[in-house]
């Protein structure tokens, strides 16, 4: 069974259907669902689409991937900047509603209204507004806006077989602060330092050239596997893992012996842009890239089988379908998903679709 | 001591205070902290302001005010709704996230998305995306987008002495549903039949004449007491209350022996907008509202004195300040705030501020 025209093989695809065919549809609404990462809109009389994103952070503070507030506000702000950045689109602002709990204090409020504003201000856009409340857990959502251009929009959809496909740096990182946190019991500390970055920059640059783009923050190969899906393709990663995986990443799995696709496979992501540019456009675009000083990772291609396969350190096909819905399978419970993730990875390649 | 210029008087502008201290300004938002309720940024080269507001609803569904999925989700969509109405705007869409209890079932999903989309619909606009995610209680927040001329923005701001205050509807249903939630058990039977509409078509009329405007999904005593702060004017409501109260919260009130008040008073509201017309406005606007078949409820008018004063059904001031504490004071406990409630109101009157 083939990845394409399998959109609700994936559980999460399955939930979103559910809700879509619930609501009525807009007439201004440019995107199809699952097309873009943001919801485009036009705006009447001019050639500018409005972008619109929603997301919360809930899940990764319960399992305790982010505990201090700083950290909660950060991922709160990237966790959206990041979608209007895999549209193209320039931040307009944000806004945010915070839960609190009951028993947190001024500190904690205010380590989350630092982090979200110190996120914005490296994305070059403001708070405008938000909401307070108080229930059993914290939580955050976001809400941003942004401009683009609609001849210069981003979306899902879009690349074809002979396309390079690239990711703005390197990827795992966002998978190792999961293994960290379960295994270790150290995450806090390490996600102190880590600081992912909406690539609102690098989108400036790449939707100038590209024919699709989505950003990892499901981690790479959910975001591969949606691409597959949507567009109908496969995708072949020829580079050796180590040089795509994030270097503490890669040291992580060295020393535990574990196989560094664990980082890429986890739902918990980085926050980088994965994208594809057609084979025509590569040099004007590194040329362009190159002139702004913005590196970017080849990754790999795109291929006309509907699959994830990798070259190195072996051949292989990875189960991507059948990883998405793992989590949904061992029922939110983390410790369970990453032993079973590691036997999929381990075992020997069954089908592409999910079981 | 007097309402005017203590803002911080206030448990929930000082929390948001703290907040808007964190952030930095955005160079193209329209209003100042507390001013709107909802946030506006001007959309460069045209007349018109983008209105944008985020609203969380989970109190009321931890307190077992909405227990039934149709009701949240109509909740959700209508509290952000109205903040958009508040100022003004038509409203282009909304994104909703919601937060699922692990136990959920696909029919509190969809019962959820049923309720958004018929608030949407009645409102005229549409759902445009949202996010889905797992935690331990149901929450819902949404997030909306409109839009408004700049001329004919609707703010909190500019009621002066002697314009006349009025209501989109009568008053107090908001404060029903909590009574009767804590009171009798039965508020979902009630809230099933309970759907405020954001006042969307009426603050069209609206914009054209007020000289303040905000929502009272606060409730009427908040918003009132949030009014005079900003304004440094009080209000004196000189219509027997019987004439302003929603019927059923009226008869609620009349078989317990209740003071009406609690159904104003209480911080779950009804989002109808409560809003000021200048005296020489007034006919020009009745004129209008009446074209288009409107109706709108006179409360009173605006006094120099900050004050909330009742006339009937005996001359009376309002401790708002200490009522707006209140839920703060008794650490969000529904049933004790009641019961203090009912004390604060069957007492005399000592003061103005908060204590």
């Amino acid at each position: 069974m083939c990845l394409a025209n399998h959109l609700n093989q994936i559980e999460e695809n399955r939930i979103i259907e559910g809700w879509i065919h619930t609501f009525s549809r807009d007439p201004h609404q440019v995107n199809k669902p699952h097309e873009a990462d943001a919801e485009l809109i036009s705006l009447p009389g001019t050639d500018q689409l409005i972008a619109l994103s929603i997301d919360t952070i809930s899940e990764e503070i319960g399992l305790g991937f982010y505990q201090d507030p700083h950290t909660i506000g950060w991922m709160g702000a990237t966790v959206t900047l990041s979608d209007l950045a895999a549209v193209g689109a320039r931040a307009a602002g944000l806004l945010i509603s915070v839960t609190l709990p009951e028993n947190s204090n001024v500190e904690f409020q205010l380590g989350i209204a630092a982090g979200v504003n110190d996120a914005c201000s490296r994305a070059g856009t403001h708070v405008i507004g938000g909401d307070t409340n108080f229930g059993a857990t914290a939580s955050i959502t976001t809400s941003g806006i942004g401009f683009v251009n609609r001849h210069r929009v981003l979306s899902r959809i879009g690349c074809q077989p002979g396309d390079k496909l690239y990711a703005t740096g390197s990827l795992g990182s966002g998978g190792l602060v999961a293994a960290k946190a379960l295994w270790e019991n150290e995450c806090d500390t390490y996600l102190k330092a880590f600081r992912p970055l909406a690539r609102l920059t690098e989108s400036q640059i790449i939707r100038q050239f590209a024919s699709a783009c989505m950003d990892s923050s499901d981690g790479l190969i959910a975001t591969l596997d949606q691409l597959c899906r949507l567009n109908q393709v496969g995708f072949e990663l020829d580079r050796p893992v180590d040089e795509i995986l994030d270097p503490d990443a890669l040291q992580f799995c060295s020393a535990l012996d574990l196989d560094p696709l664990l980082m890429l496979a986890q739902p918990h992501g980085e926050f980088e842009l994965v994208f594809t540019i057609p084979a025509g456009e590569q040099a004007t675009f590194k040329r362009h890239a190159k002139k702004q000083n913005i590196g970017f990772l080849l990754l790999g291609e795109v291929i006309s089988k509907p699959m994830i396969h990798l070259l190195y350190p072996e051949s292989r096909t990875i189960e991507s379908g059948r990883i998405r819905n793992l989590l949904h399978k061992v029922d939110g419970n983390f410790q369970r998903y990453l032993e079973e993730l590691i036997r999929i990875l381990e075992g020997p390649y069954s089908d592409m679709a999910a079981d």
